[in-house]
Order: structure tokens, then sequence, then C-alpha cells
């Protein structure tokens, strides 16, 4: 039983570090989760839609923690112009996210109106930037969609994607079904995909009736957790760690009212690496912790790292149940579990 | 447009009543929400497994609202005999309750353990009293077997039971999937099924993140709440109203804490009727109200009546927020919504 183990400068390709008092709160968390890299999602109130905006936001994060290097993403929106892609792309931005809702700006047109993004998809295949897809379409009751099959129904919009697009490098963020799994397999080498820790422990059960596990996209099938561990143990490089982790202020996921959804979204920045080491030992894929946590991601992304190493030793860590006192309180997940691993630092 | 709905003694087959102050709150609701007759779950703390504790229950019931009629039922357990089948019909017990966990007291054999209830299910079926079925299998990983499929993996239980003991009346619970639906008509006459109001209005998308959507079984897919629609439409009267209603202190469904899930139970019996008239109506089926909350369930039951009428009026009903403001406060399905219909007292 190994007691240690090495990694190259983990990196986690999929972070929401929020704004104002939570960004202070959780930013530091990255690297005490043991991470060096984070690719900073764009979600913010309002979203950041411009290189500007960008780099002041990756200016703010370096404020409250220097030590992690932050590759910062636009969200995708209408106002986003081939030409600032370009600028975007000189100024060391590294990606654009989609999400569904961005998608549906004209109603009726659903995930199709992706074509009027094709001049940016276009320009952000010439540049190099990665494109970064939540891939589910948004529920539809007349046309049988709802969350727990959203992202299988999606999967046909990324292969015409990559049909058309081939050497747009794409990532399907937080894959939660074997479908995606073999849809992203299937696919050419521009196409890779992101597996948060949550879904790797997580199913359909887990979520019902039980907020602090509701996160978007919900966690499905034991059949398809077991996909997501198998191309883990398989070593295929196509697939890395994104975490997702997503904080909300405990009132958000402890307390709910008749029509309004707790908050979608699972904590695990704090306790990242050593979460996914306890995890992915579960299933026998400890080996494969260095390709998951670094290699594969930093290849696809071309920031590639052997200059640091992050130490993970054995020793029992109890998650912490809360992370400070006051209104902006978060709760990570498996608060209050052991955990095999710590952080050597 | 219809202003008057006048149904023949409207009956609920599938209502908790609970205990102590929570059944003195919710009991005199069954008629205030329009229902003559209520079916009574047998799940209280500890279950009502005895002839004699199921009628002193009743003589709890009736003290607290005389007006309704109380039908009440076992929970199946190993302590039931043939013997106590008989003292239970003799008595005027209508049904015995099966519920998943209480099958699956030997933990390897699962629904598959129903065999050691044959000698009791013969006595019923000689007596003449009906089986009601909590219609899921245990979740299982190993076996993917999970809350969004557990309805599904039940029907060939419910197949076998039938092919054994043809002539035993079965009702299968709350149904919430097409599978369920198709099932049901496909068997003989002995087989019917219950449909609450909740899961002609909710999927899963209702339930993700909203522990006031809760219940179990889980509402499905919007396919499937097109199936229980359309079996009513169509006017088959193998399904009728079992409302579930499952009252629960709202701090049991407001808060929720890691690894503790609020209760599972959606409440609608203040507003039963009105509620079922409101939904029917949005999908067409209105003129099916009598039918469906009264006729076919009652001739199944073998309890028909023709004495006592109900009226409903179109007029519009706000949906009280909270019931009373002590610690057995219950929230209402679709509390603060308006309903089109009211019960005429």
């Amino acid at each position: 039983m190994r007691d240690r183990i090495e990694i190259p400068a983990p990196a986690d390709f999929h972070v929401h570090l929020r704004q104002g008092p939570m960004c202070s709160l959780v930013t530091p968390h990255i690297r005490a989760g043991g991470i060096c890299l984070a690719y900073v999602m764009p979600n913010l109130t309002p979203p950041i839609t411009t290189t500007e905006r960008a780099l002041e936001y990756k200016t703010e994060l370096e404020v409250i923690d220097p030590n992690v290097e932050y590759l910062m993403s636009l969200y995708l929106s209408p106002s986003i112009t081939p030409e600032e892609i370009k600028r975007a792309y000189k100024a060391g931005i590294v990606g654009v996210k989609s999400y569904p809702k961005g998608v549906t700006t004209n109603s009726d047109g659903g995930i199709e109106s992706y074509e009027i993004y094709y001049p940016v998809f276009q320009a952000m295949e010439e540049v190099g930037m990665v494109l970064n897809l939540h891939g589910e379409i948004p529920s539809d009751a007349e046309n049988n969609i709802h969350v727990f099959n959203a992202e299988e129904k999606f999967l046909s919009h990324l292969e015409s994607l990559h049909a058309r697009f081939p050497k747009l490098r794409i990532v399907l963020e937080h894959a939660t079904t074997s479908a995606a799994i073999e849809c992203v397999k299937r696919l050419g080498d521009t196409v890779a995909c992101t597996i948060t820790p949550h879904h790797l422990v997580l199913t359909v059960d887990d979520w019902a009736g039980q907020s602090f596990n509701y996160c978007k996209p919900v966690a499905k099938t034991p059949a398809d957790r077991i996909s997501l561990q198998r191309v883990i143990l398989e070593g295929n490089n196509k697939f890395f760690l994104g975490s997702d982790s997503a904080p909300h202020p405990i009132i958000r996921k402890s307390t709910a009212k008749p029509y309004e959804p707790c908050a979608a979204g699972i904590y695990t920045s704090p306790i990242l690496l050593p979460l996914v080491a306890h995890i992915l030992e579960s299933f026998g894929a400890l080996e494969r912790m260095p390709d998951f946590v670094s290699t594969f991601g930093r290849r696809f992304y071309k920031k590639e790292n052997t200059q640091v190493t992050v130490v993970l030793r054995r020793e029992q860590l109890v998650i912490p149940n809360f992370l400070n006192k006051d209104e902006q309180n978060v709760v990570p997940f498996w608060a209050g579990k052991y955990l095999n691993w710590v952080v050597d630092i």
C-alpha cells in the first residue's frame, strides 16, 4: 500500500471562484486543496464577456492568492465577436464557456442556435482557443427533455460541432453518463472531457431529497458512475479533472421553500486532491492520479509543467463542517467524513 | 365551461393520518378536502400489524372526526398469519399494505421473499382482502437499481403475484411511470392502480433541489406524466385516486443537513378535491372527475355509496402557506398557488 503520491503541478480544469467576499474566502482554498493551476469559470454577475474584464478578474484573483496560475475564460454570448476572440487570445485567455441558457436566447431555437456562433468558433479554431461546453440541453416537457436525459440529448450537438470544427479543441465539462463517455471516446483527439470527483461517487439516490448533493448536471445511475470510474481506470488521456467546485452560502443549500430550489453546486476546492486520491483509491485507480489530475489535462491545454511537485501523504483528514462563521459559510462535500490522504505542505 | 361538479361520496384510497398531535391536526383535513372515505395507511410507529391495533386506531380517528368513513389496513410483516387475516377480515379491515423495506427483512432475498407471504396472500384471496403494493424495489447499486427505475423494476413482481393469485385484488399504489400504467392495463380485472394528484403535475425537474416536491416514488419524466394523465382521460376504471397525502413537520421538509435527506412526502389532504379538479381540468379530464375520485375506486373496493353528494364550485381558492403555527406545521402542496375550485359546504 502506497503512503505517498507525487504529482507534477496538479491542475483543476473547471472551478468557480465567484466574486466579492465569497471570492476572498474560496480562492485561497485552491492551493490548500493541492492545486497549482485553476481554469476559472466566467459565470459572474454580470458574466465575463470581454478580454478587459477577464484580465481584471485575473488580477483580483492574483491579489488574493498569487500562488496559483489562473487560466481565464469568456462566457459565450452574442456580444462576443471573432475580433474579441483574437484580442482575448493575444491577452492569454484560454477558452470560451458555453452554458445552455446562453444558447437559448432565441427561445424556440434551443441549442441549434449554436450556428450563430460559428464565426466565433472559427476564430477560436484558428487562434487555438478551447471551447468548454456545459453539455445539457434545456428541459422541455413537450419533447420529454428533463434533467435526467439532458446530457445524453446534448451529445449530438457535440458531435456536430466537432464535425464542423475538427481542429477546435472542445471540452465536454463534468460528464455524468455512460453515453457521454462513449461519445467523447469515439470522437477525435481535439475532444476531451472533464470529470468531477463528486460524480465518481454520487448517484440519483444521493441527491433525491438531499440538497447538499444537488448539482448540475445531476448525478445519474450506478451504471453511469461505473463508466466514469472505468475510463479513469483505463488511463484514457481524453479524461481529466475538472472539479466544478461551486461554493454557495450554506443558507442557499440548506433551506428550501416551496417553489424555490436550493442552489445547484458542490464545493470541493479545499480538499480537492485528498478527495480525488481517496475516491480513486476506492476503485483501484490510485496509480492514475498523476495523469488524471495533471498530465492529461495539461497536455490537452498545452500547459505542461514539470517544475513543481505536490506530494500527498497517507494520513487521516476530517473534512471540516464549516469553513468560517460568517454569512458566506460554505459547506464542503462530504463534510465530517474522513479522507485517507492529506496534502504534504 | 362548467361551474359545478357533483360527485357521489368522494374517496381517497391512500392516505397517511399519522399519530399524536399530527394526527389531530390532519385528520379533520380529509373532510375539508371534500373526501368522505379514507383508506388509511398502517405505517405508524410501530406499524399496525394486528386487528386489535387497527381497530383502536380507527376509533382514535373517529373521535377526531366522525364524519369520514375510515377503511383500515395492516402492515405486511412476518408476524401476520393467515389466522390474523381471517380475524382482520371479520373485523372489517380491508387490506394489507406491503412496503419495500418490510419485504427485504432477509437482506439478500430482496423482493423475492414475497414467497414467505404466500400463505398470507392465499388467506387474503380466500376472504377477499386487498393487497396494496408500494411498487418499488430497494436501491441496489450493484444491479443498477435506483430511485428512477425502482418502480419499473418492480413490475415483474406484480405480474408474478397476479399470476399466482389471480383472484386476489391487488392495488399498485401511486404509479409514476408509463411502464406501470401499461402493466396494470395488461393484467386482469383484479389488479388496479392508484394515482396521486402530484404525480399528474410533477416531473424529475420539479424535485431536483426542491425538497417540497420530493416524495417516493419520485416523479419521473414528462412522458411518464402524460401516461398518467392519459389513462385518466381515457376513463379506464382500473385507475383511481389515492392521494398518498403524507404530512411532515415543515422542519423535516425545509431544512437539509449533509447526509440527512429531507422527509419524502407531499401533503394534499386539505385541498384534495379542488386540487384534483384543477389538475384534471388542465388536461381536459374534468368530466372524468366523479369516476376517478369515487366510482372506480369504490367499485374495486366494493364500497359503493350513492347516498352522499359532494359539490365543487368554480371559485378561486388560495392554497394556504401554513396550516397552523405550532411545531406540527405542515405545508400543503402548491402552497400559495391558486386553484379554480372550492368544496361547496
